[in-house]
């Protein structure tokens, strides 16, 4: 229930259409009791406008489906995360229109156009090629929530030269989102480059003592630029979505 | 050199004041090599507008104080962070107009007023009394860099009440701190409640198996909540920074 | 060996049918050596009343079946947790009237009717989704040790009002089980909101910085409420028997 | 807001009292303001028969004087743990009719009779001398919230017989605390050998792979007896707590 | 080269067989180069008279067979350690007079009878079930070394009176292996109970917290008992060795 | 209850003086009770032939006193490990006879002439000088044991002739010791060596990675050398107490 | 820009061509664009004697085929690391006169023949059979390099005799590689025994306490040995690739 | 033993001077005992132009300088590293010709000219102000095994203009140490830049999630750079020491 469904109700309160017990009834339920997943939503719509996003890992193909399926009555836009292939399959043959991009193992399915809400444009960059999923995660997400989002990619800091190249798109950004594995060192030099927030998003891409991401993950916590802030590993999502509260503060 | 120095010494090539060799070579080394200190300097003056601020751990208080010295020269206004009792007493002798906090360990010195480029209110929360020095450094560092700030403390998750009967100031705010040490659960809470950027500050209050703040630290990397991104352990700076970023995107 | 078997014994003690020396030698070894299993069997029927659970991980179906036929010859009830679905199917042809739960991966065979012995209901709540195999592991256990048990589940901290809409459950609990996988974070707002014993359980639900459960138990170990204990990563069936312990104080 | 009051409001809104837009704000904050807030409060009012217990580390004496005054006002009975000899010596100038405890470094102060809640007996056993500062913490804790509690030390592993020796206590008691430091392993002894809830309590005792209580800490978590649970390393007061709440379902 | 080879070989340098340029070669080459593998088996036969132990991970089937032929030519008798089902099958069809254990994944092939060589006995225990393939491995390799070997199973620290059952067999073994895995604790409280070297085998048996072992593998090595070493997680093959080399001292 | 009393038990059953209901109480409770204990009791009697050992660290001076008073009163050896400075001095002047070691920092007392028991001779071995003291600690065990000790100090790794030097001593010992730091190897240079068992002992020797003697305590539990047994970090008196037991097989 | 187009660029401000603001416009972003990046460009150039190397790992073997066809374009040799077997297969049949080393993963395509530019031999050794194809990953880069490349493998600290024997080896390398794993103690043997720059390469050789090459890892950065530098575990691409750079010094 | 004199053994075999027993006895030990530790110590004479180093963590001051006494007898110069400001002074008194440095804490003693041997100049780059004293320390190292060293100080990534400023030292250094806490970011920078070996050094300066340096380790080990190797946490002589056999090569 969004606040135009509210003021349709209040009115209905106001012309009598709905009674005063039933009213009692449904405004008690609203916040907890609607079947619980439904009347979250409803709250939630309440309070953020954004549309819901769908967590993948550790629900059942089934499952997804219905929640897509609720979701889609209600006219929600739809955004599935680390979506494995299989399950993917047969969300799509459920739901022929939507979109599944296999790098980033996320599914999209637009039932109304998203507005334009961020400011400015997100970018999102990578160290190497294996950080591109994660980074695309979060661009998706970027994107889905009414941004603009621009991607570079490949430019870490073994080859210095090749982030420097690129500082009229750093300059441009809102906000940035840098998406390194290994040593994790890219976004102190953005940090160091920039005036703008920096979000890092260490991934588990290495071996040995990268120890699934740990190592990177503690290189950007310890980053020596200022503005620089974490998520967890290989959470581009959580990226795109702090990214987009942030591109409209 | 700022942009009026920079403007001067153009229009001195251009009136022939100074000869294109010299120019040449002063352009070219004009980032790196300008006795490394004061070259920095500039070019951060350029791209920033930001004043300087000084980690003080690991420094002797007579290198702190040459810095401080240089920069108070060029007008520009001090913020020390993790500055020690003894480090700050020397230091307070020699600019008394400086004022020292010793809760945060920060010390601060207004040469000029600092003028208010922030567009909403950083609103920075404790779980516990404990961390109240870390959020504390996070206010300081805010309202140095031009914001106003406001502080919640001790709305820790064991009384949740408490923090919902804050919601109004959590509306309000632009960008919120939460510095949180033991389980490190609040910024989940936080950042379910709100939509605005919220960063977590992991502290090393607690004992045990708290780990010097590990545990908060990986709790809040994992934080189901989204639009939590999180800083170093009592990183109180750090936060700061990067709210007042955020505060101007 | 249990009491009616022990009385026997006796008799023929007074009968003069075993005689002194063999008496001495009988009774010596009474705790330890007879048969080994068996005695222990005895030992613990005569000092718990407990059926047996059988712990399947790392033991192989025909060795479960064995122990489960035994039991049952001396007409205990049969819990079976930790067991794959693999070894389930070979059980369950063998004792049809057992019921497999894929889920928590549990195998019961009432036997006998389980009396109730449980003062009030054990509540076991989830803070996602992917707790709730855990969750349910938990809940089959304290039903199997003869208490009522409700479950709510998907109310975790990222929407609190979830959790603060289950208040009349968590009031009229006699203990409550927390299952949460993350940042584990629900444990203490539960602690908070109740003067019950909680029982938390981390769930290797996650990634990344989540390192298969450590950042749940960490946050749960140092939760800042009182009152919450913790077990084992993803250990339904300790929590279960831990809050059965419990309900019969 | 009860149902009473929501009829109220309901009226209001269909009478023109209350405007859509004010109606609209008001169920909005619904879920948190009102019904959260207030309830809660209220059932913390409900059980406070608990008297507040205070958390030195962290705090300065002043400000623990001043809690301590504003609680005796109320005639609060008074219990700080984890206070240091210096604090405690400047706050028992000032409560002089206060008792502090060195060794588990706790403070009480009785302003009125504890009245006695707990049904039965909360035992408190320790591995080895080492342990007893942390397991008298517990103890006091325990007898502060109203509990008979009694005390074992030094009965660890590698001399079982010195716990075998005491299964009468064991027996009789109904919650059982045990301290343990090194590996731990007393609390798998104890609770194979009795049916009754055990909380495990691991300490900093020890060296070199000690790690500061971990190797205790994770002996504990994984330990084959059923019905042990866990609390952080050295928190003999959660121990006390829980205990406490156990003792009274 | 052993002893006897080596006396012949000094015989034909005395009686002229083998001339002194041929003589200095072979003596010169004896300890490293004689085609290095080879030449390693001679010294170790010099100075251990022991049998060889390959171990099977990290081999493949064919560099296997090729070493165990080798040492067939030598009339050596063969203990492959860590050998896999599929490797086993491979190397069995070559070698069909060799055994293979499935469980303790290992591999004998005798050759010439082993002499006695320990002079007591070394007894194998296990906490669970679940420890039972190491414990094997542990037993296979003493006896393979030439000792008497006796086991006892499952008799872990959750039921303390199977352990104390067994106390004759304790008591009449000259060394003690004690397999565990979860919390670690049995070898505590086997060696509190008698006056031998315990050699303590953590198992990577559990899951969660349990960390692959690591959380048995710090009990053991914080054991409160004394006499108690400890060997790598899963060693069961370098418990029975150093149980052999004590049983000769 | 020993064999004479367990027959007075029986022949009152016999004769009726117990009843059938008294009699099948006191069975039941027999294990732990009375056989457990007094047959442990018994041997632990048996086996004392040891002296008591006092591990003096978390225990008072007067504490240590006073278990060295009760001890001495039986003519028992004193052995204090873990022994800090001031403690010795208070302990000193109580026991002038004693004599206290600050390397190792260990106290001994002899009442009465300690027997020779081992059979052969110890060795104790450090890979540098830093190892010294725990080297030391281990060696006095071992010696207060009734075992010959003898000494080799810096042999280290790092200049492998040195040990190699001292192969007459590796072979004609009967257990050997090797105390090491840093990275922990020369344990497994040792082990391959001689046929004879090796206990390991770490130091918290070294900096930086090496963690508080984690890194020398991995190394040596992945010894390649078969026949090496570990002990905790800085554990020289486990390693001299099992020796001593191994050195009497 | 270079010093002409500076020349260029300052005429144009002396003449008016380019104006006041412009002109602070770029000689603001200088740094970093133009000279920053030309520079490093050029500065790549010249060093660019070397081939590229492809890691593999992370990426599809379209993508590697592509990134190869672009090379040899510009007559570049090419070598692939961390290969897998079937992203080989399928590049092999694209470029079938590049060869596949299945050991070490690792594939090489010689377009031109490689110039020798190492002055001595690069010597790797392995302390067992499984560090192999770690060492052949090594060798082959080094080879690739243009350096002379020797191996001696399986001569670990076990038998120490195994690596003394190959003494002349050691001191004719000029640059040295140790490839091991469990206890990692070789580097250190080989590091006592030369007076040459030794590079350790921890592998994931190992099970249980062996962390997965933590354990070699820890042990190699504690070397006591002076003059030896660690690189990641299993990274053999790496040690051959300092160690080429070494060999040119 | 030569071959000479092995030929000599031979024939006093031949003509039966030297037995059969003493000839198997004498044989069996030939590895270790004469080749091995004679030619070792001929090797060690050979190279030691090196003069000795002295660790002192952990040596009393008398102990180093009894070991300084003797070496300057040899006329030695000396180096001792991480040494107190206590020790060093006493020191000082007794070898007043001596220098101390406070800041790297290291002492040296020239008591002849030190020959020049490194080829070019060794680079010792810090990232921040308190990376220096590591730096220095290597510097310090560096220029007493007989090399030119240059350093600069405080060019981290957070500036990376700083570092790129620096190219010209970079490239004609012939090895560069880069010396970094917190993040540790640097030699990868470095490492890109420049084709020269490059020694990584992680300090602990941070705090927080920089572990002791854990964190800058972890980053220096998965660089992205190929040709950087790494040393121990804070071990600036380490990597002086390796960088100086580097410069021979």
């Amino acid at each position: 229930m969004d606040v135009r469904a509210l003021k349709e109700f209040i009115e209905k309160i106001r012309d009598g259409t709905i009674g005063v017990d039933e009213a009692v009834a449904r405004i008690r339920d609203l916040p907890y009791e609607d079947i619980g997943f439904a009347s979250i939503d409803h709250h939630r719509a309440l309070r953020k406008g954004f549309p819901e996003v769908i967590y993948a890992a550790g629900k059942k193909a089934e499952e997804i489906i219905e929640i897509i399926g609720k979701m889609v009555e209600k006219e929600e836009n739809i955004l599935v995360t680390k979506l494995s292939d299989d399950k993917a399959r047969i969300i799509k043959e459920r739901f022929p229109k939507g979109e599944y991009f296999p790098n980033p193992k996320a599914f999209t399915l637009e039932v109304k156009p998203e507005e334009k809400r961020g400011k400015g444009t997100i970018l999102v960059i990578t160290a190497g090629t294996s950080d591109i999923p994660i980074a695309e995660e979060a661009a998706i997400t970027a994107r889905f929530m009414g941004n603009d989002v621009e991607t570079i990619f490949d430019v870490g800091v073994s080859g210095i030269h090749r982030i420097l190249g690129k500082r009229d798109a750093l300059t441009e950004a809102s906000v940035i989102i840098v998406v390194a594995g290994m040593e994790g060192a890219l976004p102190s030099i953005v940090g160091g480059l920039v005036d703008k927030p920096v979000i890092a998003v260490p991934t588990s891409t290495g071996y040995g003592a990268s120890f699934g991401g740990l190592s990177a993950l503690l290189g950007m916590l310890n980053s020596c630029a200022s503005g620089v802030t974490v998520v967890n590993i290989d959470n581009g999502f959580g990226a795109g979505y702090a990214a987009s509260l942030i591109n409209r503060v």
